[in-house]
């Protein structure tokens, strides 16, 4: 860890596109987490979900206590991918996206996360090209973390800072279930 | 997500020991969300640092919205792993696993973090054996979340949930320094 702000070679500070992405556990948590600490450090957060319901309590309640710094937002009033509309979903992807394009284009958050955003593009809710195209040509001070399995390989191609949580053990395959303040 | 209680087949609930391992990006800050989302359950957790200096303005200010929740512990006094001194590291990693298993056992907390933990018994600093003994050993309600890298193949043999944060893509690898509220 190197405590100076951070400069490319043009003088301007370079925000990252950060990807937590793979089949293990912590990728929103560990969204979750970095998104406090830079509260902490009186920056400005704008946490995104994509998927309803994958917050619970704990969550809500720890994200409470940075009023004013972490602005939550959850997408798509039922937007749970168990749609029988596949339109439905498209168009509530879309919107999603428009919403976090917003974000990410207002200036107001040092950092913008995207929560298990990925599963818009593989399931291919959204165009790949454009929203790659948009991350890429964001302003360059802007943090975007992605978090989510399956990120599409281009996606990791244009990251600055990729991270594969792989689960190389997990409770719920030896039958033990999930539990309050541990997994939600 | 399951939203009930756990139960081994008993009717105990399972105290999980979770790991966090890798070289990848996200342990610790994973092991910190997961903490401050219990601590929005209302659960108590024991976050204790193994590395001094590991933490920044940052984390602890976040911390400090849970005050009476997650109680904060940094071990070592300048135990930074480049002490000249052999057995003064050895007698101060010693220190450090009396106070953390003091936590373990003092029945206060639902969750104790061992951050960085994984570094003592890499480097010899503790031995093996007993620490796996008497994690195993513990009240078999509480549960240890231990992070860092090169976690000995029987400490994961011995957890219920072990993810590897793998680095795919470093920024400081491409000259990207490290930067305030995003890696620290």
């Amino acid at each position: 860890m190197v405590d100076s702000t951070t400069k490319k070679e043009d003088g301007m500070s370079k925000g990252l596109l950060i990807v937590f992405t793979g089949n293990g556990k912590g990728k929103t948590t560990a969204a979750l987490g970095m998104a406090m600490r830079a509260a902490g450090h009186g920056l400005r957060v704008c946490f995104i979900q994509f998927i309803k319901g994958s917050w619970r309590y704990g969550e809500l309640e720890a994200v409470k206590r940075f009023a004013g710094l972490i602005d939550l937002h959850v997408m798509g009033k039922g937007f749970t991918w168990k749609s029988e509309n596949i339109e439905d979903d498209a168009r509530l992807a879309r919107e999603a996206w428009d919403f976090a394009r917003q974000a990410i284009n207002s200036n107001s958050y040092q950092i913008v996360v995207l929560d298990e955003f990925t599963y818009l593009l593989h399931y291919g809710m959204l165009a790949l090209d454009p929203c790659l195209q948009f991350l890429t040509e964001r302003n360059p001070a802007q943090h975007v973390v992605i978090t989510g399995r399956y990120a599409p390989p281009s996606l990791l191609e244009a990251a600055d800072l990729v991270t594969e949580m792989q689960a190389v053990k997990h409770p719920l395959a030896s039958g033990i279930k999930a539990q309050k303040g541990i997994e939600f």
